[in-house]
């Protein structure tokens, strides 16, 4: 950062500086910004995207509104496709993209933070007209990676300040309100089922609504890529087991509830009364395990097509502010 | 076709007939036929498209073999993507494309005959190297719909006389061999619950399978789309006590079996005597409602990894005969 405000100082960076610094012609750096990349090889692609990020250029209004040829083809980064969450959310996103005549295509970032970069260069350097991300990486992450000027939505990640539309949903609300119903029953202890903490902030956010209920509580973390079923479901018997307090297991992925909670009623450990269950739940699938336990279900799909009508709102070049848009889950 | 004959005869089409009917340049229809696409209206992509298929326009080797730009991307149309057997499919062709410098993008056909049709118009119009296709369309439509020259692979159907590889899983061998253990066992009546069998020729296969050992069945066909889980659960009830013969229940689809084979056991309907289940399983996660069951699991990430395999053989050139590989089940 430093030598880049050493070398520039706070001149205007051109894009013909662009154009020097990367050997190539300014057509070639506008063709670039404008999205035209069939013609041009990876590398002269890499070498522009390079020179934009030494130089720290920004394109000029004028630059963005050449006329671009639009593919109609709008990529979404999904986290991980294997979730029924980020699917029914594509569903959603392409409904309301098809409308208006465009089309859906997914990535698969696979809970991988070093893969969803590579995807967004991919997205940045081909033919997209817009990006729509379930991102993990960080804002900054994402802004040096999409060099391309192009409309981007963030669906389902809540960020702090964010430079782009957001989709979201009451994460911390609906887990807050879910415990208050069980504490008001008399739990005073949760053993929480998630996977990695520190991958997104949506799971952070369900976290910190529990907490702000009933304080007492085991985290039980889940690897999304390779777990012994059978140990996992070892430590929540030994968690339930441990303590005489009222407890509810709180899961904060469907997953979690379809792959432990099953056996769990079999061994009769859970009576609603001592041991009780709920968490979010996207497909219904959980609920054809037990019909009393009450669930938070979210609305993938909804999610989908609000994100999918912001999209399109930016390509028809409507102007739109970086809003946050909240779908609230429901309880119970 | 009648008419075709009656124009053009049997006598060679060139590709300047497909530009004089299209009113195009001879530049333009190769340009087509290379999936250099980008420069090139949707319009007019669909003109040259139209004057290929009324000419009956076959290109040559030396069109055919013109330098083609790479985009680098292969894209996937699955059947339907709220099915772990498509999403972890694509994550397995992923990973083999990916060892070769392809990404692999995925196309939604949500078990919709039109839709997939319209995808793989959008698929044959813009810069993909290649496409995997999960088809529900015939082979004669997929022909007249992906005009431009491409490698071409199908993953999980299995196709009479397919004119591309193809890569299946022994649906007819493993849901007989399942059957017959039942049969051994004394049961001697099945309730088979599926998707709409018309639709899928690989629910099909495992139909006859089961068929050709117990033809006493009952076939419960539920649609994906919608259903009322509460008639379905009553009809499968009313079902199993409908007869005093030793019942399986067979499960085409994971999803059938996690949606309602619970409740049966809470029910006590299931005992493993009178009443057994089994049924494809793709995630493991039935296996989590009763450990006893015995179940059918495919290997889609193998399929998935099979068939990007034989999608980078292609895109390198190297010859591929319409081969047919068969990624195995296992029961038990």
């Amino acid at each position: 950062m430093e030598k880049k405000s050493q070398k520039h100082g706070n001149s205007v960076v051109k894009m013909r500086d662009v154009a020097a610094l990367a050997d190539v012609s300014i057509a070639t750096v506008s063709r670039y910004l404008n999205g035209n990349l069939d013609r041009m090889s990876t590398e002269t692609a890499n070498r522009v995207a390079d020179a934009i990020d030494k130089l720290n250029y920004v394109p000029n209004s004028a630059a963005r509104q050449m006329v671009k040829k639009s593919s109609g083809l709008v990529a979404v980064i999904a986290g991980n496709i294997d979730d029924f969450f980020s699917t029914e959310m594509f569903k959603g996103i392409n409904a309301m993209l098809e409308s208006k005549g465009y089309v859906g295509v997914l990535f698969d970032s696979n809970s991988d933070l070093d893969r969803e970069k590579r995807l967004m260069q991919i997205v940045s350097n081909q033919i997209f007209d817009g990006a729509i991300l379930q991102p993990y990486n960080a804002v900054s992450v994402i802004q040096d990676t999409i060099k391309r000027p192009m409309p981007i939505v963030i669906a389902d990640r809540e960020i702090e300040q964010s430079p782009w539309p957001q989709i979201v949903t009451n994460n911390y609300e609906i887990a807050r309100q879910a415990t208050q119903y069980y504490k008001d029953k008399g739990f005073k202890r949760v053993i929480m089922i998630t996977s990695s903490l520190t991958m997104a902030a949506n799971r952070r956010d369900r976290y910190y609504g529990i907490q702000s209920v009933i304080n007492n509580i085991d985290v039980l973390e889940v690897s999304e890529k390779s777990y012994n079923h059978k140990k996992v479901l070892q430590q929540l018997v030994t968690l339930i087991n441990g303590s005489q307090e009222d407890t509810l297991i709180f899961a904060l992925k469907e997953r979690w509830l379809t792959e432990f909670i099953p056996r769990l009623f079999y061994k009769g450990l859970i009576d609603d009364k001592h041991v009780a269950v709920t968490g979010f739940s996207d497909t219904g699938t959980a609920q054809y395990i037990d019909p009393k336990t009450k669930l938070i279900s979210q609305d993938p799909y909804l999610i989908g097509a609000d994100s999918g009508e912001v999209m399109v709102n930016l390509l028809e070049g409507k102007k739109q502010e970086p809003e946050k848009i909240i779908v609230p889950a429901k309880f119970g």
